[in-house]
């Protein structure tokens, strides 16, 4: 993909401790945030509470608002290799939108997770939304491409084939690497619970030229 | 896909007028709640601030709490044949998750929908996750392979081409059924902006076979 380079993230002279206190804060914050639109989708309150909850939420909204600079949360890095995307869709601790998705490493090629995923991410009735699979892989994939972030890749194709429906509640999901050749990575991976793989995938992931030498050794990984 | 069926959907005796007035109050509210979302992401407010926005949170939260069924919001229909998925997580009214996508049927096979990204659906630095489009357009070619809600689909295979980054903001994705063949449904999709598609795709749809003659027709469509 062309329009990224290495100056797209920024370096913030953040020690690694600071960020992880701001990151265990905002953990805290956004799970707050996480029941609230969980509850908006299933409250059957009267329109009394509904106006009460929604002058509160607006009472929320506007002191964060007191300072918030334009534009998306980012990608940052410290000088001690430690990087953050709080904003990010699937892992950042400040975007409600994600579970946010944990990852293991279980060896250089292989990473797996587990996560809760509620009301939130329904497609079919009482089943998680199939282009929600596709989202969580995706992610998974691009971060077992970096095979722990010692590359940065960016996702090239990504074919899903959906075998049955995946009910929302615990998943696990899966990938590792099935081939390295140059700056390509073949990562296969499937989403799914007790009864299986309820989607499988295969993705072919790229370290884009600017990124085979970069200058700033972080841990930024995938690009997803 | 097995697991899903006609009864998987629920019938409510709910007139389409006041479907559709729930629809309009919920717009509103689930917006203020993408509005907090979006705060919660960019806001550099201090801890005293932050700690009262919580509180004023978790107050609403509780408000919304007093009547809140456990389970998701589900699928419904009407004997009007309109339906409704309030929870769904790209389309649904009640659900922050989605932004939410508003399809607009060009013809029977050429759906497309205009939709503003902002902070919350962040991948690599400014630029939509990668795995959001992959959500995004596997709603928009399910809905699509259901010409107008005329049958209902299941996806089978999604092929994801990614081409360039996709800067947050204003994109623009379309979708086309290419091919019919009985029970399959071949869907072309790109997403993008003014300079052009940034992911292409390719999707096999398949019409279950207990959803060939449904007893009851609703305008359900896509089981996405």
């Amino acid at each position: 993909m062309s329009g990224l380079s290495m100056s797209s993230f920024s370096f913030e002279p953040l020690p690694t401790a600071e960020v992880e206190a701001a990151e265990e804060r905002f953990t805290v914050f956004t799970d707050e945030v996480r029941r609230l639109m969980d509850l908006t989708i299933r409250s059957t309150v009267d329109e009394d509470r509904l106006s009460q909850a929604e002058a509160l939420i607006r009472q929320a909204a506007d002191l964060l608002a007191e300072s918030a600079p334009p534009g998306p949360a980012g990608v940052h890095y410290n000088d001690q290799g430690r990087s953050w995307n709080w904003g990010n869709a699937v892992v950042g601790v400040r975007n409600a939108i994600a579970p946010p998705v944990r990852l293991t490493w279980d060896d250089d090629d292989l990473v797996h997770a587990e996560v809760e995923l509620g009301a939130a991410y329904e497609g079919p009735p009482g089943s998680v939304h199939g282009g929600v699979s596709a989202l969580l892989l995706d992610h998974l994939m691009g971060e077992t491409a970096s095979s722990r972030h010692t590359k940065l890749t960016v996702t090239g194709t990504l074919t899903l084939r959906y075998v049955q429906p995946l009910p929302l509640g615990r998943v696990r999901m899966e990938a590792r690497i099935a081939e390295t050749s140059g700056r390509k990575v073949t990562v296969t991976a499937w989403i799914g619970n007790d009864n299986g793989p309820a989607v499988e995938a295969t993705g072919l992931f790229i370290v884009p030229r600017w990124a085979e030498n970069p200058e700033v050794v972080t841990d930024i990984g995938s690009l997803d």
